[in-house]
C-alpha cells in the first residue's frame, strides 16, 4: 500500500522541523515566565509558597491534559484499522497546537512590555485551544494526511485565538466551559473543512469505516475519560473559590443526568431495542439532555443532503450541544440578578455587577458572540478546506481512507496468521 | 440472538426517563448549594478563596471518580464477550446511583431547613455509595438485564443510606475506608441477590464465563486503577490535615505488602506453579494480607454448596476483606488511647476524646455496626432478589448469559472474518 | 510449555513471603510517622490543617504513581505475547521496590533518633527509586523470571539509595527530574545486567520479539501516560512555590517540542516514509530534542557490536537522555547567577546562593556526580548480572523468551478458535 502521493518521507519532516524551529525562536524571543513561575518575581513579594497558583490550577490542568491526549486520542480509536492514526495523529497535532496556541493566545490576551507571560493558566488555555483542533480532527478523521492536519492546526489555532479575543476581550462575553470558543468553533470549522473535502466515492473505503469489538472497547477508554474529567475541564479557569467548586459540581450532575437519558434514547431508537455503543459514546459526552438526545440519528441527513462526511459525529457531539449551551448561556445572562449571585456576581458577570451594563445587554452580547463564532468557523473552514485540497499535502485516495497502513508501519496479526496457516496446512494435508 | 423477553426497546427508555424526571424534580425542589459552592453564602464571609473545600477534596474526588468509572468498569471486562456490558452497564447504573445517592444521603445526613446541601463532599459520598452498588453488580455480572440493574440500584442506594445513617449517625460508629458501609454491605447484598437468582442450568453459558488474552489485559487497566487510587478512596473524606495524609499513606504501604503476598500465594496454589491473572486481579485489591490470601480458591465452595454464583468473586474481593477490616477496626477502637493519638484523637474518635464514652464502648459500637450491616445487606438482598425475579425485567435465559449481543449491537470481527473468507475462498478454489 | 527449570511453585512464594516478612519487621522496628502524618506531632503545633504537606504534594504523587504502574506497565505490553508479564511483573517488582526503597532511602536520607520518618515525600521518593528499577526491567524484558527480577530489585534499590546519598548528600549535587539518579542509573544498570545475561541464541524467540496491532495500542496507553504526567514527575519534589510551578511548565513545553521533532525524524528515517510507532513510543519520551532524535536507530549497533540485547530500548529512552540532561545540568549550574534566579537562587542551588561555593564549582560537582552514577550503575549491573546467572532463579531458555505462557496461566483465544473450528467443520463437510 505504498503510494508516491501519500509518501511522507520528506513532507512531514520538513513541516515538523520548520514549524518547531519557528516555535523555538518565537518562544526564545517572546516568552517570559509569569509572576508565579519566575523565581525573581515570585520571591520579590511577601507571600506564602502555598499561595502559588500552581496548587489551585495544576490538578485541574492535569485532568484536562488527560482529556486531550487520552480522551480525544482513544475516543477516535473506534475505527477498526485506524487506531495508530487516531492516537498518533492526535498526539502530533496536539503537541504542535499547544505550543502555537501559547504564542497566539499570549499575543491576543495581552502582551506585557512586548512579552508573553506563561504559567499554569496559559498551559490550560493552550490545552483548551488544542481541544478545539481535535474536535475538527474528528470530522475529517480517516481522510487526511498528517501534513494536512498540521496545516489545518496552524490556521485553526490562529483563528481560534482571534475569535476568542473578539468574544472575551472585545465584546466582553462570558464563555465558561468553552461552549462557543471551543465546541461550537471546533465543530463547525471541522464540518466546513470536511464539506469542502467532500469525497463522492468514499464508499470505496466503507468497509473500514466501522468498528470491531476491541476497537470499541479502546474507544470506551477515551469516552469515559472525557466524561469523568469534564467537570475539571469546565472549571479549570473559572474564578477561584465558590465559582470553580460550583462549576465542577454542576457539570458532574448534568453529565450524570444526560447519561441516563442517553441510554433510554439509545434503546428506544436503535435496532431491535438494543443499545448502540456509538450512541453511548456520543451522547454521554454531549453534556446536556436537551443537546444530546435529539441528535442521535441525524448523521445520514448530514451526509446525504449536505454532503458533510462527519466521521466522528462531531456535529452531534460538539456542534449542536455547543450552540445550545451558548443559547442557554445568553438567556441565563439576560436574567441574572444580584439576588441569585450575591457578591459572587462580580466573578460571573463583572460588567453587570459593576453596573456598567444591564443583564439584558449582557445577554445580547452572548448572542452576538455565538453569531460571530459561527461566522468565523464556517468562513475559516471554507478557506482552509480549499487550501487542504492542494495535492502537495498527500491526502489518501478514496479507496485507502480509514487505514493505518497508509502512513504507519503496521505489524502483522501474527497470532491469527499462524492459526490460519495451521488450518491451511491441515486442510492441504487432508486433500492429499 | 434477538429475543422478545430481553428486548429493551420500551422497558429501558421508560425506566430511564421516569427515573431521570423524578430525579430532576427532586433536585429542583430539595437541593441547594452548600456554603462552599453558593456564590452568596461564600462571599458573605471573610475568608480567602484558597480555603474553599474544593482545593482540599477535589483531587481525591477525581481519583475516586476514576475508580468508579474506569476501575470498576474495566475490572469486569475480563469476560470474553461481556466488555460492552461491563463498561456500559457500569456507566449506566453509576450515573443513576450517584444522583439518587445524593438525595438519599442528603436526606439522612441531615437536611438544612428542608434542603439538601451539596458540594464536593456530597459528590465523594455519592461516588462511595455508587461503589457499593457496583460491588453488587460484580456478583450478578452477566446474568442480569440493565433494567434489573437499575431496579437493584434504586433499592440498594436507599438501603445503603439507611445503613450508613444507623451506623454513623445513630450508633456513632467510625467507618474510614468504608469497610462496613461500602465493602461489606455491597458484597453481601449482591451475594444474596445472586443467591436468590440462582440458575441451576447456568453451565449452558459456561464457555463464555471465562477470559481471553486481550480481555484480561483490559481488566488489568481496571485493576491497576483501583489499586493505585485506593489511598485516595480511603482518605477522601477523613478529617483534613494529618488524618487524610496518614490514611492515604497507610493504604499505600498496606497495598504494596498485600501485592507481594498475593504473588507468592498465586504461584503456590495455582496450576503448575504459574501465576494466575485472576488471583492477581482479586487479591491485590483485597486490601490486606490477612484478607486477600486465604480466600483465593473458595469460589467453587460458594457455588456448589451455597448455590451462590459470584461471577466477579466479590466475596473474596470485598466481602471477606470488609468483614475483617471491620473486626480489626473494632479491636483498634477498643484499645485506642490518647497516648497514641494525642490531640488528633478528637478527629478519629471524637466521642472517646471528649470523654463521653470509653474506648471499649466504642469497640462494642463498631462490632454492633458490623452485625447491623450484615443483617441489612442480607435481608435487603433477599427481598430485592425476589423482586428482580419478576419476568418483566427481561433477564437473559441461561444459555445467553455473559454475552454482549443480548443487549448491545455488537460489530463483527471484520478482520478475522475477511481472513477466514480468504481461507475459505482459497480452499474452495483448490477443490475445483 | 511447563518446564521444571522455570517452575515457580516454591521459589516465588518463598522469595515473596520471606521478603515481605522482613519488610514488615523492619517497618515495625524502624519506621515512624513524620511531622505531617503523626496525629500527636501535627496537632502539637499551631498551624492550619490546610498547610499540611499532603495538599501540596499528593496530586503530584498520584500522577507519578500512575506513571509507575500504568505508564511503565503498559509501555512494555508492546510485545505480542508478553502483556501479562509486562503489566504483572511490573506490578510485582514495583510493589516490592517501593517498600524496600522507603527503608533504604530513609536510612540514607538521615534517621531521626534511630527512626525513619515517612510521609508523602517518602512515598514520592520511593516511587522514583521504583522507576529506576522499572527502567532496568525494560532492558531485560522477556528474558528473566519474576524471581530474578525480585533479586535484581533488592540490589538495585540498595545501590540506587547509596548513589543518591553520595550525589545529593555527600557531594551536594542537584538532580531535579532525576536525570542522573533515576534515568542514567536505571538505564546503565539494566544495560549491564542484560549484557552479562547475553544470549547468543536468542533468535530462537525472535518471532515473538515484535508487536501486533492491538499490543501496540495497549503500549500507547503507557506511552501517553508517561508523556502526560512527566511534568508532575519532574516537579514532584522540587521546592514549593515558583520552583515546582516552573519545573512542571518547562517540562510541558519541552515534551511538546520533542514530540514534533520525533514525528519528523520518524518519517525521515523509517521504511517508505511511514511513521513507526516504536519511534513515537521511544523518542516522545526521551524528553528533549537533542536527546530523543539522534538515537532512533542505534539498537542494532548495541546488539551486534556490544552484545547488549536491550528489549525495550532503554538506552535511547533513558540512558542517552539521562546523560545529556546531566551534562546540560552541569553547564547550567556553572553559569547560574543571582541575576537570573534572584532570591529563588537559594531554592535551586542553596550552596551557591549562600556563597559557600562558586557556580563553577557547582558545575564540577554535577560532572563528578554523573561519573559516579555511571560507575556505580555499570559495576553494580556487572555483579548483579553474574548473580542472576545462577540457575536457581529459573530464567526461561532461549526458545521461550517473550512468552507469557512460561510464568502465567494464559486463557485461550476462544473466539478465533471457535471461528476456525467452524471453518474446519465447513470444509470437512464439503469434502464428504
Amino acid at each position: 500500500m505504498t503510494d508516491v502521493a501519500t509518501n511522507m518521507r520528506l513532507k512531514l519532516p520538513i513541516a515538523c522541523f520548520i514549524l518547531q524551529i519557528i516555535l523555538i525562536i518565537l518562544f526564545g524571543v517572546l516568552v517570559e515566565y509569569d509572576h508565579d513561575t519566575d523565581a525573581r518575581l515570585w520571591h520579590s513579594k511577601n507571600h506564602s509558597d502555598y499561595e502559588n497558583d500552581f496548587y489551585y490550577r495544576y490538578p485541574s490542568f492535569q485532568d484536562v491534559h488527560v482529556m486531550i491526549f487520552i480522551g480525544f486520542g482513544f475516543l477516535m480509536t473506534f475505527l477498526q484499522r485506524y487506531g495508530f492514526s487516531s492516537v498518533g495523529f492526535n498526539f502530533l497535532i496536539a503537541a504542535f497546537s499547544l505550543q502555537w496556541a501559547t504564542l497566539m493566545q499570549g499575543f491576543f490576551h495581552g502582551m506585557h512590555e512586548g512579552k508573553i507571560h506563561i504559567g499554569v493558566l496559559s498551559m490550560i488555555n493552550a490545552d483548551f485551544c488544542t481541544g478545539s483542533v481535535l474536535i475538527s480532527f474528528g470530522a475529517v478523521l480517516g481522510k487526511t494526511s498528517p501534513f494536512q492536519l498540521l496545516v489545518m492546526a496552524i490556521f485553526e489555532v490562529t483563528l481560534f485565538s482571534v475569535n476568542e479575543f473578539v468574544l472575551v476581550t472585545a465584546l466582553g462575553a462570558r464563555d465558561a466551559g468553552g461552549s462557543m470558543t471551543i465546541h461550537t468553533f471546533g465543530a463547525y470549522f471541522g464540518l466546513m473543512v470536511t464539506r469542502v473535502l467532500y469525497r463522492p466515492n468514499l464508499n470505496k473505503s466503507k468497509h473500514r469505516n466501522s468498528s470491531v469489538y476491541h476497537s470499541d472497547l479502546f474507544a470506551m477508554i477515551g469516552t469515559i475519560y472525557l466524561w469523568m474529567f469534564w467537570p475539571s475541564f469546565n472549571s479549570a479557569i473559572t474564578a477561584q473559590g465558590d465559582d470553580q467548586h460550583r462549576t465542577a459540581m454542576n457539570t458532574y450532575y448534568s453529565l450524570a443526568a444526560c447519561t441516563l437519558s442517553t441510554y433510554g434514547m439509545s434503546a428506544l431508537t436503535a435496532h431491535d431495542g438494543k443499545l448502540d455503543m456509538v450512541h453511548i459514546q456520543n451522547a454521554a459526552l454531549a453534556g446536556g439532555v436537551a443537546a444530546g438526545t435529539p441528535s442521535l440519528s441525524e448523521k445520514p441527513v448530514l451526509e446525504n443532503k449536505l454532503k458533510i462526511q462527519d466521521t466522528c459525529g462531531v456535529h452531534n457531539l460538539h456542534g449542536m450541544p455547543g450552540v445550545l449551551g451558548a443559547i442557554v448561556g445568553a438567556v441565563t445572562a439576560a436574567v441574572a440578578t444580584t439576588d441569585v449571585y450575591g457578591r459572587g456576581m462580580k466573578d460571573v458577570f463583572p460588567d453587570v455587577a459593576s453596573g456598567d451594563i444591564t443583564a439584558s445587554y449582557q445577554g445580547l452580547v452572548q448572542a452576538i458572540s455565538l453569531a460571530v463564532t459561527l461566522g468565523m468557523a464556517l468562513l475559516g473552514g471554507l478557506i482552509v478546506g480549499f487550501i487542504l485540497k492542494l495535492p502537495v499535502f498527500g491526502a489518501p485516495s478514496d479507496s485507502i481512507c480509514y487505514e493505518d497502513n497508509v502512513y504507519w508501519e503496521v505489524p502483522g496479526e501474527e497470532d491469527h496468521e499462524e492459526q490460519l496457516t495451521a488450518v491451511h496446512a491441515a486442510e492441504a494435508e487432508k486433500l492429499n
